[in-house]
């Protein structure tokens, strides 16, 4: 990612409920569509007691747009209805960053 | 959190050597740590194959201050000598947000 250009993240943390059923194929479905979305920059995923996706975007546009996607939207209804029992959406500027690598 | 006031979120992201040793007590002590610093808001963390944590702050001061903090400078060393292979902080605004209860 180029650190020189303005980007935003979305900071998605959430909490599950026990209804597996849809889960994983709704959450590897929207991982792909997300990954093809214009403006779209990378994804890091984690999930223990509560699960934290950010996802990375070079636009407030892009970020409006995925959220709007038909596909998307779909999944985010079920979502509600059925796998989380609580989530936070955070979109943010990132302001800057610095990295480690061994 | 009071979604009204202006506040960061710092996001770092992780992958861990298999260096065990002294990892788990560093983390739990820094958690323990960072919570107490001036201008701490939260903290949420998840890992699978990589490790997100992340923690919100009422100013950019405070993560300066929290970053400078002599025992977590410590910690800090430890961390990229023995316990990650690498990492990314990204030190981000958050312009707005919203929230999903059931």
């Amino acid at each position: 990612m180029n650190s020189k250009k303005e980007y935003y993240a979305v900071i998605f943390t959430s909490k599950r409920t026990s209804l597996e059923a849809g889960y994983k194929e709704a959450s590897v479905k929207m991982e792909l569509l997300a990954k093809k979305q214009p403006g779209f920059l990378g994804m890091d995923s984690a999930r223990n007691e509560i699960g934290i996706t950010v996802s990375y975007w070079d636009s407030l546009e892009a970020i409006k747009n995925w959220k709007q996607n038909a596909e998307h939207q779909i999944a985010q209804k079920k979502g509600k209805e059925k796998w989380y029992s609580q989530f936070n959406v955070r979109i943010c500027k990132v302001e800057r960053e610095y990295s480690y690598l061994k």
